[in-house]
């Protein structure tokens, strides 16, 4: 294909009919924070990798991150698999969206992939843009399928009327679609905080629930306030290496080469 | 194809020699409304739709617009099919023009397709460019057959001289006339008011007379008239909207979704 | 191919041994001025044309221009032929450059259809940036045939000695040096004036020396003195056009369609 | 392919299980001046050149470069073989890197092209950006092949533990590591000076040691002395063509073409 985009498989795994849940960077990093705790949480099995000369960096550029051992990688998709419960769940998370040319490839790529281990329902988790703090927790959903909207509103989301879904979450509902699949996105209101653990939280909760993941939701509020935590630590540290930039040197760790 | 760029069809359609009238979004909006008319007062058949990977939002990226009912799709083409008169007619529109490096392989792909129906005209509308007011309710037109030049001179257009067609529009003229198709441009005069009603009044006036469309143009007025004050309506609530963004909760309507 | 590069051949020729000359828009407009002054005077025969989804409006976009008799054309190259003399030439001119990600395919695409033709050498004539005046009418080559460069030199050019030379006018040397073709480029000193009728004069004095085309220069400099004044007449035009915008009711011509 | 990506092979050679090492333009200029280096002492044989319509000038544009003699070249890469002492090398270098769209298709050629020759490991050269004038001099390494970075800090290299490594340096580890091939990056912290001939001898230095390369590198530290007095001359030469500019002639040398 015109973007080299390949399937890499590290596993054979056994699913049965399973539910892809998407959740990639994006506004208010909704999707992937809350695709992060399900796999965290879940322990569900890594069995592919996805590459694609469009999978770029933030900056447009293309290139390898370096991970805290030295090694490294291209920017990628990851598969995740859980069977141990019904329905069976594929996560699907990554670094990166494709570019604009490669939406249509990769989420192709993706769909290719998933129908071969008869996935029949594609959910997405992205932000919802609101301009109001007070609609932060609410979830809005779209609907391709004619009974997944009725499913989520009944768990307490709301019926997106308008707008659109953009990137990746949008491309591989409008794509999935067309295949026959039934599939619906979960968008977490978000005034666009990054990340907006909030709006993930929601969205979690809601998709947890509808689909009988074992989890003990209980913790996630304190989890959150951890996960709250540790960004604000972040941030500072960033605040202090801002700080101690000129004259300190460096230590070979977190900075950009080009 | 590079652009994954393909046709999927709805329902078989029993179509004569039909002529395909094209009318996308572009230029003071005038082939867009004009080819929104003929298919709101002729009642004809949706019977196919285009998706492509080229076929992006207006701000350059890819995704889904959602409907009022909580379903979506990506940006699409639609085909319409009225047989019911002399000559039988397809009308082509769609909610996005594709970006310039995919013009080519979306016009081959409706000209493959209309060919396979013994398609052998094709009328694109769009706007003319012009600064001067009184010009606007003047019809343009370009010609690609040897003929058609005539014919809709004769019906009141006027021959233009000079400058470009550029987009959708300009492109399927173009490859249309390579494939060996009678092709003719017709252009409403436009100061680019969005949407320019004037001048799609014109351009409906003239191909509705041409083709004996079988629509009753004395109410045409009376519609654009009504078409202006919705516009209006829709322009006043948007700076209502504007006015009540600090502090007001949304509804799940109208935003833009990242 | 990608770009749908495709040509379209309108008549058959007798060429022997061809030298192909282009000349397409570019700095100064040296090489399109040039060609366009051997099809005027040599009435060589147009045999083919060449389209693609990569010749785009100098805007960046795609459509078609409007000729003055109201009919149109995609942007295109033009094959003419000329074998009334030896050596036999083809000048292949045009109204668009391709985009820098289409250089490859159409160049490609020129090179397989004259090898076709037999064709064993090939010139391009472009512009030469220069900052001094007095360098204008100096003629600067590059040689990738290891003995036209030394033709060359004896006919007045100078032998370029660093730089670059872009667009079409270099790929096609690049591109047709690999495929064992003789390649040479001619390239007249330029300050970039718009178009450089004194640049193009020197590379068409060189080159109809070079390969004995049956012209009489001795009118060559009367003639540059007409298109000076005409190209004069015309900016005086677009002036006089400017002052008219305001108020004045435009007639169909020139004006830019979108 | 997309890109008309193409090996241009030149001589056969006869390699044994090669090592590739890669210097391409980029960050201070480190992996090229290395590469070069080891090129202009080892005296490798040229067997082969790449060419592509990704290969672009720095300024996003493709046209052909003009050497000395007047002969020219698109931009490529070129390869070369060192067989007179174990390992054998393969030397790859060029003066141009590819577009961001082109990175995996360039990448994925050159590994096809030495995984024929049974090549086992990439060693690609770059900068390391770093803010503090005494980390230059440092090397940083990363690692795909789970054991070269050992070897590596054993010989006096850090290992990165965070950032990146973009363009054609940082693919090509991606892509190689995927193929099984054993890789790694040698980085030379540089402040971007340029180019940043500290960075490069100790790339040098680190990568000559490792590979037993037959070279004294006593004389190295007198030749980077050499190289920088060299530049400095350039510097000054363009300081001085800068004040000559207005008035004097040209002579047809490294002045730009369009």
């Amino acid at each position: 294909m015109a973007g080299d985009t390949k399937i890499l498989e590290l596993a054979k795994v056994d699913l049965h009919d399973p539910v892809l849940i998407q959740g990639l960077p994006g506004l208010g990093y909704v999707g992937k924070v809350a695709v992060d705790y399900f796999i965290e949480k879940l322990h569900p099995k890594k069995y592919a990798e996805l590459y694609s000369g469009y999978l770029l960096f933030p900056d447009g550029n293309l290139g390898i991150n370096i991970f805290e051992d030295g090694t490294y990688s291209l920017p990628r998709y990851e598969f995740y698999a859980f069977s141990e419960k019904s329905p069976n769940l594929v996560f699907l998370t990554g670094d990166a969206q494709p570019s604009v040319t490669g939406q249509y490839e990769v989420a192709t790529t993706v769909l290719d992939y998933v129908l071969k281990q008869n996935c029949k329902t594609v959910f997405t988790m992205g932000g919802y843009g609101t301009r109001s703090q007070g609609d932060v927790g609410s979830v809005y959903c779209v609907d391709g399928s004619g009974f997944l909207g009725d499913q989520l509103t009944k768990h307490g989301a709301k019926l997106a009327k308008g707008g659109a879904v953009t990137g990746a979450a949008g491309v591989i509902l409008g794509i999935g679609r067309q295949r026959g699949l039934d599939c619906a996105g979960l968008l977490g209101a978000t005034t666009g905080v990054y990340p907006d653990l909030e709006a993930a939280r929601a969205v979690i909760h809601l998709l947890a629930d509808l689909l009988h993941m074992p989890l003990d939701l209980k913790d996630l509020d304190r989890e959150v306030e951890d996960m709250r935590k540790k960004v604000e630590k972040i941030k500072r540290a960033e605040v202090e290496e801002l700080k101690e930039e000129l004259g300190a040197e460096g230590e070979g760790k977190d900075r950009y080469i080009t």
